[in-house]
C-alpha cells in the first residue's frame, strides 16, 4: 500500500539522521540550552531577517497551540477560529482543557476575514461573556488554502485596531510559503502576526515546531509555560539539531517545494481527468471529488482519507503529499485513476 | 569538559539511530498506531510477563507524570509525595496546573513509608480538605536510593487497604532494577503498583518513557488524555522504534547496568579516598561530600551540580553516570580527585 | 420606571424574610450541615416523591452549572448544548474554565432533539476529538419554550442508549412546570434526567438553586467539588431556610404560577394588539415583535431588553414577569402599548 | 448547647435584616450593578479614605481567595503561605484547582516574615520550578494572632523590592483591626498590601466579603473572573445592602469590638484559672490548653473544636466569640469551667 494519508508517514530527511549520528556522543546541556538549539534559533532568526523575536522549539502542533494560546491569554479571554481550525476539531479540546473557550466562525474556505471577527466582537460586550482576545488562523489552512497578502494584512490591521493577538498555526507553513500564488514571506509574518510557528513534523523532521513570538508582551517567561506543560525535552538537542539542518541552507523550503510539486502534478492530472475539487488548494493537500466506485478501487492500493460525501455517488477524498513523496507513487496513482475511470 | 551532570547529556544508543536509519522511508500510521509502537508494547509486555497491562509511549518524565496523575484523579483528589519528589520540586507546578494539590511528606532518604502516608490520611477527614488518593514514589529516587521489596510491599498493602492509587515514577527505573541490592523485578511492579513507567530518556533513548498501567479502572480512554495534553506524536514511530530496540533483547538493562557499574567504580574510589556521601545510593547518582577547594579544582575540567552545603568548608556534589559514560572519564575524574586532595 | 427586565429584580418572598428574622439568633452548624438545610432537602425529596436522590443547595445558576458539569465529566469529555444554552452564551466560559469543551448545536426554539445529538456523536469518533458525554438542556429554555414529555423522553432514551449524562438547567424550572401545556412532573424528571436543579433565585428566593442528582454514579463526594469551587456557604442556613419556606407547602409553585399568569395576561393582550412573537413561549419570558417607534415610547417608562432586530422597523423585545410582578404593572404596560400604537 | 465553635453560627445583625425587609420590593439592576452595591463601595472607600481602589463584593472567603489569587497570577506563578494558611488547609485545594501551587512555610504563630519569604525565593531560580509571585497572609491569622505594623511593613517592603504581590485574607479583619495591640488602620492596608478583603460573613453579615484591590495592574476585568467562577450573584443587592449597613456608620467595627470584648473576658478568666494558651491571641479566637477531663465536662453543655493534643492529659481547644456572642454565655462558660476544675 502506498500512503497519501498525510505528510508524516515517513521518518526524517536523511540529513537530519546524519546529523544525529555525527553528534551522538557529544555531551550537551539539557532542556534546550544546548548549542544546537541556540544555533537553530540563530539560523531561523537570520532567515526571518529579524533578531527581535523569541524562538522556542516544541514537539508538535497540538502542544505548540495549547502552550502558546494558554500562555498568551488571561483566564476569561477566548480565541476565535474558523470552524475548520485544527484547535477546534482535532485536538481533543486541548485549548479548552487549559480553560479557554474557542469561538467558532463558520467559513467556506478555511480562512477568516476581518468582518467575521468583527461580528464576534460585536456580540461580546460585557463580563457575562468571554472576552475574545486571540485570533487563530492556519496557513496553509486545514483544507489546503492559503492567505493572500492583503487578506492577512486586513486581519492584522483589524487585530491591531482591536487589541487582539493574531496567532498563526504553521504546521504546514512551509507548504504555504512555497505554494504557487503565495505572496507572503517570513519577514512579513513578523510584522503581521504576533506569533506563528514553522512546522517541522510535517516538513521533514522527526518531530518539532519552531514557535516564533514576535510581540514583546508575549515573550516573558515562556519557558516556564513549556516546562509546566511537559514540553521541555531533556535532550532538547534533538529538536535543535533538526532545525539546524532544516535552516542552515534552504532545506526547509526545498522539502516544502517538493511536496507542493508532487501535489501540483496530482492536481493537474486529476483536473485533466475531469474531476472537480472540494476546494481550490495550491498546497500539499488536495480534495478531489471522485465517484465512490473509483474510490473503492483506489483503496485497494492506496491509503487516504475519505473526507466528505458529495452526493449519493461521489465523495471528496484527501490526498496529501510530503517531502518524501516519490514521483513514481504519484504517477502510479494517476495511472490507476485513469485506468479505473 | 567532561560532564557528570546528568544522564541525558548524549544522544541515543547507536542501535537506536541505526533502527531510525533503516526504517526511515517506510510509511507508517501516525500517532502511535504504527507497527513499531505495537511491537514495542508487545516486547515490554513479554518482558514484564503480563499481557493484561496497558502501555503507552510518551516523550518525557514531566509529561508522563502530569498526564498520568491528572488522568487518574478526580478534581478534588490529591497526590502524596516525598518532599524530594520530582513532581514537587522540578516540574514547574505541572501537577497543580492540572488542578491537583500535592501533599508533601518530609523524608530523609527520598523514600515514603506507610506510616507517613497514614498520618496524611488521618489529617484529611472531610470535604474542607482535599482527598488524598494517589501515592507518588520514584524508583530510583531523586537522590539515588531504591525501594527494597518489603518496603514497596508495605506501601502497596497500605494503598490497597486505603483505596489509594500507587504510582511509580520510573525515569531511572532501569538503574534501580539493575542496582546492587535491588530485590524487585518488573513482574513484581505489576502486582505492587497501579502504574509505573520505564524511563527511556535517561537510559539510552533520544526521548521516551513507557507508561505501564496495571490497574484496570485507570486504563480507559488514556489516549484521549495524551492527545489533549499534546503528547501524541504524529510520528509515534519515533518512540516505538526506540523501545523496540531497547526491549527486543536485554539492551535496556545492559545500558542501566553500565551506568551503575560506572557509578560503582566512582563510589568505590571516592570512599577509598576517605570521603563520605550525603546518602547511600546504589544507583547511577552519587552525592559525595567534598572539600569546597577540591570542588573548585574539579570544576575546571568536569561538569556536575553542587547539590547542597555540608558545612563551611564542604559541600555535597551530584555525580551522574549513564549508559554513555566512558570508563576513561571515570578514571580521569578519580585520578584528578586523588591528585587534588 | 417599572422593570420587566428579568425575574430577579426584587428581593425575596416575604415569608422568606420572616423566616430569616425568626431564626436569626439560633446557633446552627455551618456549611450546609444545619437543620434547615437538612429539612429543606427532606421537603424537596418528599415533593419529588423520591428518597434516593442527593440534593445540594447552591448560590446561583452559573455556579451550579459549572460545579455539576465539571464534577460529572472526566477531563476529555465534553458537553453538548443548544446554541442558545446559557452555559454557551452568558457564563463567561465558566464550563471551559473547568477544562471542558461545549459542543454547540444550532436550534430554532431553544430545544435539543435526539437526532441532533446523534449527529454530534457521529462526528466524534476517536481520541483526536473530545468525547461528548453530557447533554445540557434548559427547561424552560433561555427563550421561554418548554420540553414536552415525549420530547424529553426521546432525549432521555437516546442518552441512556448512548451512555450520555442528561443534565437539566432548571433556573426557571418552576415556571416551566407550571406553564400551560406542561406535561412533566418533578417525579418524571428523576426518571428522565441524571441531574437537574430547582431554581430559587428567579422564583422568589434571595439566592439559591437546589441541585438534584438522580444518577448514583454522579453522587460521590459532591460536597468536595462544592467546597473547592467556593460554593459551600459558611451560613448554609441561608439557603436551607429559603428552600424550607418554598417547599414546606406549595409556595414554590404558587410563585411560578403567578409569574406565568402575569405573562399570560401580557401575551393575550399583545396578541390582541395584533403583534407577533419571536417564539411561542408559555412561560414567564415573552418575546413580542414590536415597531421600533413603540419600543422607544415604552422605554420611557419601562425597563426591558431589546432582544433582536426583526426588520428595519421592528425588533423583538424580551418581557419577563416574576413572582413579584404586580398585575397593575402589567395592566399599565398593556395600556401604554395600546395608547402608543 | 451553647456554641463557641465559630463566628458564623448565627444569622445577621438585625439592622441587616431590617434593611432587607425595607428594600424588598424595590426593583434593582442585577449582578452587583444595583444602587446598594454602588453605595456600599462608596462607603467602604470613604472609610478607607481612598478613592483609587477597586472594590468587589463576593460571597465567602474561599470564593474570594480563589478568584483573587487566580486572577492575579499567570499560570506558572505560585503563592507563598504560612503552613497554617486557610488556602493551604481548609479550602479543598481550591487554589491548586485553578492551576497554582502554594508554597508552604512552616511557622509557629501563623505569621510570615520577610526572611522566610526570601528563603523561598532563593530556592526558586529557574523555569524548572514555579515562580513565587504572591504572598498570602491572613489578619487575624487562622490561630488568632495579628500583624504588627512593622511586621507588615517589613513584608510589604520585601514584596515591593522583589516584585511580589501581597494579598491579605481578611475573613477576620474586623477582629484584627479592633484588637488590643493592633497598630494598623484600613488606610495603612492600601499602602502596604496589593489587595485585601473585609470579611462580612464572620462579622455580622449573612454572607459577603468586600475585596479591595489596591494595585492598579490587578484591577482590570475583575468582574469577568467573578462571573466565570460563578460569583456574580443575580441579586447582588443582597451583598450591597449588607455592606451599606455595616459601613454607613461604625457597625462593622462595633461588631468586631464586641466579639473581641467577649474573647477578652474569656481570656482573662481562663488565665486567672491558671490555664495557659497555645498561642497568644488578642482577637476572637482563643486556644486554651485544658485538662482533658475538663474538656469532656464542658462538651456536655458547649460546642467547640478540640484543636490539638498538648500532652497525655491536656488538649488545646478553640473558643470563638462573635458579634452575636452573649455575655451571659461567656459567663456561664467561665462559671462552668471554675466549677469543674
Amino acid at each position: 500500500m502506498i500512503s497519501f494519508k498525510n505528510d508524516y508517514s515517513e521518518g526524517a530527511h536523511p540529513r537530519i539522521l546524519k546529523a544525529l549520528m555525527e553528534s551522538n556522543f557529544e555531551q550537551t546541556e539539557g532542556y534546550g540550552e544546548d548549542g544546537y538549539t541556540i544555533k537553530a534559533v540563530e539560523l531561523i532568526k537570520r532567515r526571518i531577517g529579524r533578531d527581535d523575536v523569541d524562538i522556542h522549539l516544541l514537539s508538535g502542533g497540538t502542544q505548540t497551540n495549547l502552550i502558546a494560546i494558554s500562555a498568551f491569554l488571561r483566564p476569561y479571554e477566548a480565541a476565535i477560529a474558523a470552524n475548520t481550525g485544527h484547535i477546534l476539531v482535532h485536538e481533543t479540546g486541548a485549548i479548552e482543557a487549559t480553560g479557554h473557550k474557542i469561538i467558532a466562525i463558520e467559513v467556506e474556505d478555511g480562512k477568516l476575514h476581518a468582518a467575521q471577527i468583527k461580528s464576534v466582537l460585536d456580540l461580546h460586550t460585557d463580563e457575562h461573556m468571554v472576552k475574545p482576545k486571540l485570533v487563530y488562523i492556519s496557513n496553509s489552512t486545514e483544507i489546503g488554502t492559503i492567505y493572500l497578502k492583503d487578506e492577512l494584512e486586513e486581519i492584522s490591521r483589524f487585530c491591531k485596531e482591536n487589541n487582539l493577538f493574531l496567532f498563526m498555526d504553521g504546521a504546514r507553513l512551509g507548504s504555504a510559503l512555497c505554494s504557487e500564488g503565495n505572496e507572503l514571506e517570513l519577514s512579513d509574518l513578523v510584522t503581521l502576526v504576533d506569533a506563528f510557528y514553522l512546522g517541522g513534523t510535517k516538513n521533514g523532521a522527526l518531530l518539532g515546531e519552531a514557535l516564533v513570538i514576535c510581540r514583546n508582551e508575549l515573550k516573558a517567561d515562556f519557558r516556564f509555560h513549556m516546562k509546566q506543560k511537559g514540553a521541555l525535552l531533556a535532550k532538547g538537542r534533538l529538536l535543535g539539531l533538526q532545525f539546524v539542518e532544516l535552516f542552515r541552507d534552504n532545506l526547509y523550503f526545498d522539502l516544502a517545494e517538493h511536496a507542493n510539486r508532487m501535489a501540483a502534478l496530482l492536481r493537474e492530472k486529476i483536473t485533466k481527468g475531469g474531476f472537480k475539487f472540494l476546494v481550490d488548494s495550491p498546497t500539499n493537500q488536495l480534495f478531489p471529488i471522485l465517484p465512490n466506485r473509483l474510490i473503492t478501487e483506489l483503496e485497494k492500493k492506496y491509503l487516504f482519507h475519505v473526507w466528505s460525501k458529495a452526493d449519493a455517488d461521489h465523495s471528496a477524498i484527501r490526498l496529501v503529499t510530503s517531502w518524501a513523496t516519490k514521483e513514481a507513487a504519484v504517477l502510479a496513482l494517476i495511472e490507476d485513476m485513469a485506468r479505473s475511470v
